[in-house]
């Protein structure tokens, strides 16, 4: 396994392989790896001859209250499990190496698809993360790109944008992990004291209902967003940002559930935010 | 030769190509070709296996109020030119193979370079720029991409953007191909009447005054500036947009001329808004 820091260096590196044959899969992170990101790069190792896993911290995507400061960060530990999983390059460059002195270019993907959820409470994110994920896109060019779909909007930027400006690779997005009692795995569960964790339990539990709902018949987004509400007002702690019922691919709001419908939640849950999120096929 | 209108089409093709181990050449174009545009066709010729011609005329980079709906073309001239030259293929999308429904994602190119001069006097120009080069950059993925400098600004910010996002290849600038009387080609050229098109010469015998001034040893600005200002103040249909000696990298203004300097005009003569531009290297 490699590491490399610098674009170019990494980029020429690929370049070569490729020109051997070589299929490369992309699995871009900011790190503090857990079972999750783990799960990407699998899916990745089994469908690509080389396997490059990006950890940066992308300082774009925070907003001015957000906390890029105190976003954990563990190189070391994170390097030995990709070690572990057959990884053969950790991107890892510093803030400068994509963001040198007289940086100037930002892509920017409007309209409903980060107009609402993420995009609304957090102004400039997804334009952070479509610009270093169009970087990524450039330095690595991989066949297949690997995101996970806890993140769901970020997904459906990423296809949104790698389809309007011509990438021309596969997105790969993967399916949420759980720990056993459903707490979808995030980095920032690392903020959360032992009451939060249990706490925090109510975003998995109150998408769980709405699937049952939905699979007990009920199409009505607005009763299914409603008993979402009322569920996580039960947990004092908990403070809603957004609970959204959605189609999965434009983001569109929907009244009556129909397709491929996406139930998108952001809680804080004391001082972490927290998102999750449930995809289902609705007849 | 052969004419491709649909990008993903003319994508997988090159893409096969460049698995033989061809290069490819790319010259962007809004069609309604001249000697200018065939001074890149040529040198491309020279340097790549291939070569891919784009011919569209990008809506997105036009402001409500300029010359979308007249801005003259010819697609047959154009192809019999290409194939003349030897051009492999010519990409010649509809607006809506380009941005079709839904399409969303933009590139902007922020700070001095796209700040001033054109950028100043045509909002949202060089964002059209930057996302339709963008766009042709990952379909045709060149080894070379050829531009004209009379378009200086233009070079400037496609370099900002290809260096900014990682794009891995060449970006060439070829010189300014003039009328035997000095008049800089420009498929806009042709709304000029025959005697706005004599006026239209102040434009490049003014650049040219002020080559003779520095290589006298004129080193302000602000004197080659007044000098080139007073002198197409003394014809009445000229219309100045604006004057810039800038540094030709960054497009900062210079108030004392040192490097590479660029001298930059746009003019209205008549209806039609003309550049041109002198590039000098001052010591």
């Amino acid at each position: 396994m490699e590491v490399d820091q610098n674009p170019r260096v990494l980029q020429q590196k690929l370049k070569a392989l490729k020109k051997t044959g070589k299929s490369v899969g992309l699995v871009p992170t900011m790190g503090f790896l857990h079972e999750g990101h783990l799960s990407l790069v699998r899916q990745a190792r089994r469908e690509n001859d080389v396997v490059a896993v990006s950890i940066f911290v992308n300082p774009i995507q925070f907003g001015p209250k957000e906390d890029l400061a105190s976003y954990p960060r563990d190189f070391e530990r994170d390097a030995a499990l990709l070690e572990a999983e057959g990884v053969d390059f950790i991107f890892a460059p510093e803030v400068a190496d994509m963001y040198p002195e007289g940086y100037g270019t930002y892509v920017d993907v409007e309209g409903e698809v980060t107009g609402r959820l993420c995009g609304a409470s957090r102004p400039g994110h997804f334009r952070g993360v479509a610009t270093v994920v169009s970087k990524l896109f450039n330095i690595v060019a991989p066949e297949r790109a690997y995101f996970g779909s806890k993140d769901a909007q970020q997904v459906a930027v990423i296809r949104r944008m790698a389809s309007d400006l011509n990438f021309d690779f596969e997105i790969v997005a993967c399916p949420i992990v759980r720990e056993a009692d459903g707490l979808a795995l995030s980095s920032r569960n690392v903020y959360l004291s032992e009451s939060k964790r249990q706490d925090a339990l109510v975003l998995s539990q109150s998408l769980f209902m709405a699937r049952e709902m939905i699979e007990a018949g009920e199409r009505s987004a607005f009763a299914v967003r409603d008993a979402i509400s009322e569920r996580i007002r039960q947990v004092p702690s908990a403070e809603v940002d957004y609970i959204e019922v959605v189609d999965a691919f434009s983001l569109e709001p929907l009244e009556t559930l129909s397709g491929t419908v996406l139930i998108a939640l952001a809680v804080k849950v004391g001082k972490p935010r927290l998102i999750d999120n449930l995809q289902i096929e609705v007849k």
